[in-house]
Order: structure tokens, then C-alpha cells, then sequence
């Protein structure tokens, strides 16, 4: 992490990155994985106070190299709340699940997610707008442009009580015929000690009549440096449920030595190795 | 801005920013507007006095995002003046005039720079030499490798007195059948008071015996915080002139409240949001 | 160069960065040469002593622009050697040629580079890992994922007394029935006063029967700020050897006036401008 003061009063840029390399089995090969990431977060505030900024993460996802934009947005915040545009998550994710590995993630939490967000099919939302008051924060989405069959918006929202939360997520998305509908989503998680869980509910209404749920729960024990987890997530259209365990041992200074196994249902994946912080 | 000191004496990167985000229309929908900037730029000085160094942009354009290089040039510059390659201006741009928005620009300004610089079906140069004496300055460019019926050329001069300014560019391309031709250009502007003004006029005499003259002006007021700006250009092969009004109001710290409208003609087009700068 | 300290006790993120300009001839065309090269590079150091850290390098390769991964790798290194994924080395790349020229290089060392390492139509390697123990030095690289016919691996071995070296490397390419088959590579080198010689010798024998040599030698004399080069390359598949003369001309503070002239058995070329470094 990198940090340098500014010509202007309060602002600012900062470097950090992250980055993972390892081995892996992707179900048919064994195969190298590697990825990784530069962000650049700069940020500001009027002489009113408030804040604005933008945030920009250079990555790469394979021991090939590239140049990719891993996500690139830019806000403003005050009392008002927080409206982002860009690379922005849409309103309904109000708590995703944690995936199972740790260098590129094996994807069981995908099959949870199947519905939600801007999953397979789904329009990618680029402006949010959020606001918290106490231990309550709602959030809303859309696509600017799209227009007629192909709007789409979410709206979310978020309690939390000590460590614990619940959410409610709610998607209308008209991009496509075939997943046009809308999707209700129910969050619950929180950290007891040494134990996390998150869990989550989707359920599709297609405006073509069909319906389908997406199910899932992640789990994880630390004891010391060391992490156990375990997640598994379903849904109706797929044959089977998919399930897995990784565990993680820090090793400080930013590296942790990390993997994870899981069965896909169609394949059963792992992959290990290291995940290192700047 | 984010400033290093170098492992040569007198070298050092800085790291700078902006962004802009908001909503327009483009004549026919409504759209998002996102632009991200990150500039590197790297300096230094030889024993004997020569500066030298390269910048660098990395943009994305849209909400969408993606990795831009939005110029990349290297210098070196000392008593014998400054030499660039790279992404570099055209020489017989001597003084570009200011768009219209504040976001991405509706391109009120294009219209009057229709034939001058790179506009459409001329070369990007990719050399150009500078050299200022006191009140004067002069630069020339080309495209070096562009041979034969290709060559490309282009001249300019600024002469400034106090607040004020003239300039004369001058091009010579060759590049395409359509083009091929010579243009010059006339400059003026200068800021009085709360006032600025710029105007330029350009005169294309193509090989083929077309001529075409293509004018504009742009003004700007600024009382306090509030800066209004007004825009008008035209040319022989538009039906239309293009005009437009926009205003900024400074918050401090970087951040400005941006917005126009213009029309191009064709269409009546505006933009509104906020202007980060880091 | 740009250093920051770090969230992490003992992690950083560094920036530094190199630029050449000049002009050159292709042996057809004169034309512009411009490079750039911003590279970040990211350590840390685990509670135990373990080092890890990433490298990414940005860079345009013309006066055209544009950004591309000049490579981006990760790693982890400490008594049991360094293990680097990505845009590695193959093993028995024991040690390089320098080419003539300063600005993008001639490519005088091609020639003799024709066989090893990834030269054209071999495997590119993901994962390197290499070993010192006093004066030798021992590495050994692969790609993982590339199985069957198409396996491919190296390893190198250097042995350094005083400002001398030699070495050895061994490459077996299975990539495609061209170029399938093992290299065997020689390499000796070092540094007495003022001149360096690097010298390789490498032997292909194709699983087809086809025999191949390359070899090549270069040389370099410093005086104050002058540093003249000479460079010789030949192989059994180009008619004539390839061999070239350089000179750089130190600036100071990180710039240097480069140039310099090949015969590449086809073509003459040239080229000469600056090289900066930050």
C-alpha cells in the first residue's frame, strides 16, 4: 500500500495490490493459476465535506498475463449517502457469499448466485446509490440507458444487529426473454467467536411463468492462523448441489498459504498454493 | 497527486488523477457518462541541465470501463528547446479551443476543428519540436515513416502579450485523396478581468481545388465559485452551426458541479454531473 | 523510482520506469521509435522470513501508443530457493545476449537466440523455480497445463568465480512437430576492467533428425561516460551471420544518447535516439 498527499487540500491516491499463484485441477487438467491486482484508490472532499473519489483495479488472471480492467467507479458521498457509477454492484446483492480456495475460487458460491446481481444473462447495473442510518443501509440500482423491455433496477436492503445481519434484495430485469423477471433475495450471516456463516435465498419469477430458487451457505472457523471453511450451494436448475472445504494459514506480513477442494456436481475441482497482500 | 523521490538524483514519478460521472443525452437516449483518468508522469534532469521525461494516461471512457492509453509521450527540453514523441500535439494547433459539458464534452468545439490537427482523415503526428522566446513561441511536427504521397507536416507560432494571445498554425498532409491539402489556421483569445474569449479560424485548400473555412468561439465568465461558458463554431460543410451554453460551480478540494447544452445541428444534445480532480 | 510504506509490517509497492525515443531504419523505411516501461513492483516478508512480491510492467512499444503487460509475475523466495509464476524465464535462458542499438534493439542476438529459451515456435514457461548456494546456481521451469506431445521443460545451471560465469542450459520442447526436440545451450561470460564479453553456444536436435547451431558473442568497453558495444550472431538456418556496433554516451541522472548499426544478413538497420531512466 502506497500512499502520497495531494496538490489539493484533501486529496489523495493510494496503491495497494494482491495477488495469488498456485496449482489446480479445473475438473478435465491439472493447471497453473495465477492472478493479479493494482488498485488505485483516489479520493477527496469539498469544502463542504463531502467526499468523492474514484477506484481502479488493474489485474491480470493468468500466469499469461494481460492488462484488464477489474473494475473502475467513480462516487460522491455525504448525508445525503453514496452514489457510484461504474463498475458498481447491483442493489440486490445486499451480502454475497465467500467462495471456496482462495487463489481463484472454485465457484461454488455461483451456483447460489445464479439469479442474483448481474448473473448469466442479467444486465450489469452502472450507477448505486446507497444510504445508511444507524444499523440500517438501503441501497438501489439500475442501468442508465436501458430502456423499454430492457430496463433493469434492484433495490436492497440491510439490517445488522452486533455481528449479525439480514438482508432483502429485490431484482426486475427485463434485459432478455429468457430471464427476464423478477428475483427476490434473502440474506442472513454474522460471526459468533471463531465461527462466520453467510447464507442466502434467491427466487426467480421469469415473466415467462417459470420459476426457479438458488440456495446457499458458507461457514467458516478460525483457530489461530488457521481458517477452515466450507460452502455449499444449489439450485433448481442444476442436477446436482455443489459443496466444498478450503482452509488458509496466515503466515503475516500480508501471505497466507491457501486452498480448497469441491465438487461442482458435474466435476470435482481444487486448487492450492498462496495468496499475498501489499 | 502522488509524489516520489527517484534513485537518480534528480528523477521522480507523480501520480495524478480526475474523473467525471453524470447523465446526458446524445440526441436520442438517455445516457451515463463516466470518464476515469490516471497519469504517470516521470521527470528528470541530466548533469548538464537537460530535462527529460515521459507521462503517461491510463483512461476508461464510459461506465463500462476498460484500460485506455490516452497519450503516452516522451521529452527531453533545455536551452535548445523541447522535443516529444509520441502522443503530441500537432503543431498548427496552436490553441484548441474549450468544449462545451464539462463531462465528456459535446463537441461543440470539433466542428471549428474540423480541418486543423489530427481531425478526421488527417495523420496523428508523432514528433514535434517546440522552442519559446520570451513572448514567442514556435513548434513544428510531422509523422516521421509517413513517406511519399503520405507526408505529413504542420507548423505553428503564438505570440503572447500580457493576458492575450495570436497564433497562426499551418498543415500540409498528404494522407488521403479526400483530404490532401493544406490548412491554415488563425488564433485569438485572452482573459480580461472575469472574461476569457478564444477564437479560431481555419482554411482548407485541398489538392483537388475544394476549399472549405471552418470558424468558432468560446467564451467563459466567472463570478466566484461560478464559471459560465458559451460556445459557437461552424463550418463550410455542416449545415448548421453548432452552439451551446454550460456552467461550473467549484465545491473546493477538486470537485466541481458541471452541466451544457448544445446544439449540434442534428441534435440537441446536454450533459450534467460532477468534475473530480486528484 | 516511487517507494511507499505499507499496511502490512513489511510490505511496499515501488514504481519505477524507463523511456527510449529516437528514429531508426527497418532496412525499408525510416521511422520513429518510442518505448516506455512503468513497472510496480510489490514485496513483503512473511513473520517467518519468507519473501513473496509481485512485478508488473506497463508499457507502449511505438509512438502509437497503447498499454501492454510487458510482463507480470509473482513470487516467493527464501532458504529454499524462489519460485516465480507468470512471465518467467526459462531455465536455461542462463545468460541473455545484450543487443546493439539502445532503443528497441536491432536484434543482433536473435540469431543466436534462435533455439533456447522461448524462441519461436517453443512453449512459453509459467513457473520457474531456482536455487543459489555460494557461487552456483541452479533453476529449473516448466509450463504447467501443456501435457502430452505437448510437454516442455528447462533447466539451467551457472557457476560465477570472481566477474566470470559460465553456464549450462537444457531445454525439451514437445510444443509442435517443427521445432519438438531438445536444446543444449553454453554460456560464458565476465567483466575484466573496463571490457565485457557474453558469449553462447546452443545446440538444437530436432526428434525429426534436423541438427541446428546458433551461437553468438558480445562485447562492450567503458570509458568515463562512453560505452562502446560489438555484437556477432550466426545460426545454421539464416545465410549469413548477423553482427552490429553501439555506442551509449552516459548524461547523468539517468539519461543516456544511444545508437547504433547491424548487419542483419538481410538488411542494414539502424537506430539512435535517448534512453531515460526513472
Amino acid at each position: 500500500m502506497l500512499v502520497g498527499t495531494a496538490g489539493f487540500a484533501a486529496a489523495e491516491i493510494t496503491l495497494s495490490g494482491s495477488a495469488v499463484m498456485g496449482v489446480g485441477d479445473n475438473g478435465t487438467d491439472t493447471v497453473s493459476k495465477m492472478e493479479t491486482y493494482l488498485t488505485f484508490s483516489a479520493s477527496g472532499e469539498s469544502d463542504s465535506g463531502i467526499s468523492f473519489g474514484m477506484e481502479q483495479t488493474i489485474a491480470t488472471y493468468s500466469t499469461a498475463g494481460g492488462l484488464n480492467d477489474d473494475g473502475t467507479s467513480v462516487y460522491i458521498s455525504g448525508a445525503f449517502g453514496k452514489l457510484s457509477m461504474g463498475s458498481v454492484a447491483e442493489a440486490d446483492e445486499v451480502a454475497t457469499l465467500s467462495d471456496i480456495g482462495g487463489i481463484g475460487g472454485l465457484g461454488v458460491d455461483n451456483v447460489a448466485e445464479a439469479f442474483s446481481g448481474d448473473s448469466a444473462g442479467r444486465q450489469t447495473h452502472d450507477v448505486n446509490y446507497s444510504y445508511s442510518a444507524g444499523d440500517f443501509s438501503i441501497a438501489a440500482s439500475t442501468r442508465i440507458g436501458a430502456t423499454g423491455n430492457g430496463d433493469s433496477y434492484a433495490v436492497g436492503a440491510k439490517y445488522t444487529f452486533g455481528e449479525m445481519y439480514v438482508g432483502l434484495g429485490y431484482n426486475d430485469d427485463n434485459a432478455t426473454p429468457v430471464v427476464a423477471g423478477t428475483v427476490t433475495s434473502l440474506y442472513a450471516g454474522g460471526t459468533a467467536g471463531a465461527v462466520s456463516v453467510a447464507a442466502m435465498y434467491s427466487s426467480w419469477d421469469a415473466d415467462s411463468g417459470a420459476e426457479a430458487d438458488a440456495w446457499g451457505v458458507t461457514t467458516s472457523y478460525t483457530a489461530g492462523a488457521l481458517t477452515l471453511s466450507a460452502a455449499y450451494s444449489d439450485n433448481d436448475l442444476v442436477a446436482d448441489a455443489a459443496f466444498g472445504v478450503g482452509a488458509a494459514y496466515d503466515l503475516g506480513g500480508g501471505a497466507s498459504v491457501v486452498g480448497g477442494v469441491a465438487d461442482l456436481g458435474v466435476d470435482t475441482v481444487w486448487e492450492a498454493g498462496v495468496s499475498l497482500s501489499f
